[in-house]
């Protein structure tokens, strides 16, 4: 019997409720019927990015998507834009900006640490004309949460728009979209949502649109105006995703009724949980004390095969589990523990990591690590 | 018992099992396991499209992300580009260009009317710098075919990109990509497709990539380059809408199995026997003989209502038909009958328009077209 366990960066495992809701009848999206859907997702989306904004978005995109919306939305040409690095998700806001003529001024990050909210300062006061600051949230392929409340004090004198990929961290970490002084911020479906990719969720607050009126880089689908506008009239621009947003009726929902902050609480617990497991097992953080609740990004054992063992994990006991990107690539693998996730997922996973180093030759004390997340699961509730 | 029905301009019903298709436990898109349905779905779509190129991009995004795709892959800033406009969705062309200045040549035809195929010879004569050429295979907004083959006749002497939103058109109408010579077309999962909205699919011949190369507009989600290169690897360079593209393995296994021109031979027999069923009622096709198989454009009839008749049987009967858009409001009513659609159908549809019609107070005899639609059908096999 083989069952399925995600514990992957995203996409993560889907509640049955919201698979039955994604495949409800189809509807027609030009009908208050739909309407009503679209608009109780969009207050949800308010709730979850903890805005009170009515300006959230939703894509039918990638998350990257949305990030280009973000990007092309609120500057020109030539214009410069501080871009956090740290990662390639940090590194991809540089590109987009790149690929439109934005001038890009780095702060580039250790991959695996965490960027000091006074860098931003820092780089703010000496490129005093830079119009944007592009920040990740959780840095998916090193494991890292950025302090994002930090950061938007460092930049809340200076005058840039703070722009946050959230696209891991929503439903996860706190994200405090108002109280935090966020402009704007973009979210992904298939995370702590718990819902399918092929959603951006994008939530502009007031204090952004001064910069979106002024800027002059080409867009149509991504078109902020147009999402608006259309918005307004309790509909999108062009067709919807619309099982996708029926699914999203019923994700939010549960979000809503646990409540964001016990979501919150719920992950920080998980992620303490497996990250003790972890450590318990021998083996190393790889983002050390800078580890997001996202994912648990654990250096490989020296001279072990991460990636075989992986695979044969998943395709003889159905846990996915997944190794480094690019540069990181054979050197971390990663424990995704976000979305419709709960104690018992943790146990699984780090069960799942002892018989995949064991099996594969790699001494650790099997049960030390499973033994621990109980431990720490019980005594910390 | 009040049963769901969608007759409108897409999103289409869903077969049961492509629902049950997307339904399936999520899977991580960066497995053999994803790669190997990605693969069979591109595969599947080169069918579709008749093409033999091994370029069909798959995006998350709604069918219009597909067509800015076209656009920025394939011009430059200050390049001209002849658009058919007829309709909403060939103006969706021209509005698209003109964002990214684009200089557009319109070419405009009245409503409910098709371009003939020599005036686009004639601006091309014209307008000898003109590099691409954009034209709707279905106006879904007017339910008007363009004679695609036609225009690829006209079009191929000259040296501009034939680029066809085959949006709706797609699975409906035959649509030869290798045959007829047409160098990009694009189609959206909700229509022939018969899937949810969330899908864009984009064809590219190999006598494109000259003019992509070139192509100087800013990109990065929509850029064919990088969905080259991630194909190559059988994956795509962002996170694929996975329930989605689940589904479409068994929606595009459906069309295959019944056969593409067994596909397209069904829209044209239910289509014909549509428009017959209304001349029956002594109602007016508004694209005549212009009128595609993907939908029936009706005149409504004078002095009525007809946009709140179509709300009262959808509310009071389950039944979804649409009525005109923008200058159109009021002026039409559209039966949608592509994708999973047969005999059956077309008999509720048209008793639907019929109650729709007599409940509100417009003379018509009451069975006329549903016994007319009886024997197109029963004729004409």
């Amino acid at each position: 019997m083989k069952k399925t366990y995600l514990f992957t960066p995203g996409p993560t495992q889907i509640p049955h409720d919201v698979t039955l809701a994604e495949a409800k009848s189809m509807i027609h999206h030009r009908t208050s019927e739909f309407s009503n859907i679209f608009i109780k997702v969009t207050e949800d989306l308010k709730y979850v990015f903890q805005s009170k904004s009515d300006e959230v978005f939703t894509f039918a995109s990638s998350g990257t998507g949305g990030m280009e919306a973000c990007v092309v939305n609120t500057l020109s040409q030539g214009d410069k834009a501080v871009v956090v690095r740290g990662g390639k998700f940090g590194e991809r806001w540089a590109e987009i900006c790149e690929a439109y003529g934005v001038d890009v001024i780095p702060i580039d990050i250790e991959y695996g640490k965490a960027v000091k909210p006074d860098l931003l300062d820092y780089a703010l006061r000496k490129e005093k004309e830079a119009r944007s600051v592009f920040v990740t949230q959780c840095e998916t392929s090193t494991g890292v949460v950025h302090d994002i409340e930090g950061i938007a004090k460092a930049v809340k004198s200076h005058n840039a728009l703070l722009i946050i990929d959230a696209i891991t961290g929503i439903g996860v970490h706190p994200l405090m979209m108002d109280d935090w002084g966020i402009d704007i911020a973009v979210a992904g479906s298939q995370k702590g949502c718990m819902l399918p990719p092929g959603l951006a969720f994008v939530c502009v607050a007031q204090s952004a649109w001064e910069s979106i009126k002024k800027a002059r880089l080409p867009k149509y689908y991504w078109d902020f105006k147009k999402m608006r506008k259309s918005l307004g009239n309790k509909t999108t621009p062009f067709t919807p995703a619309i099982s996708l947003i029926m699914a999203a009726g019923k994700a939010l929902d549960m979000i809503k009724k646990e409540g964001i902050e016990n979501v919150w609480s719920r992950h920080a617990r998980l992620a303490h949980a497996t990250r003790e497991g972890i450590k318990a097992l021998g083996l190393e953080l790889f983002a050390g004390d800078a580890s997001s609740n996202v994912l648990t990004a654990v250096k490989s054992p020296e001279g072990f095969d991460i990636n075989s063992a992986i695979k044969k994990l998943r395709d003889e006991s159905g846990v996915t589990i997944t190794g480094g990107q690019e540069e990181l690539k054979g050197k971390i693998f990663r424990i995704g523990h976000m979305g419709y996730v709960n104690e018992f997922d943790i146990i699984v996973a780090i069960s799942a990591v002892e018989k995949c180093l064991h099996e594969n030759g790699c001494k650790i004390e099997l049960g030390k690590g499973v033994s621990r997340v109980q431990e720490v699961l019980l005594s910390c509730k």
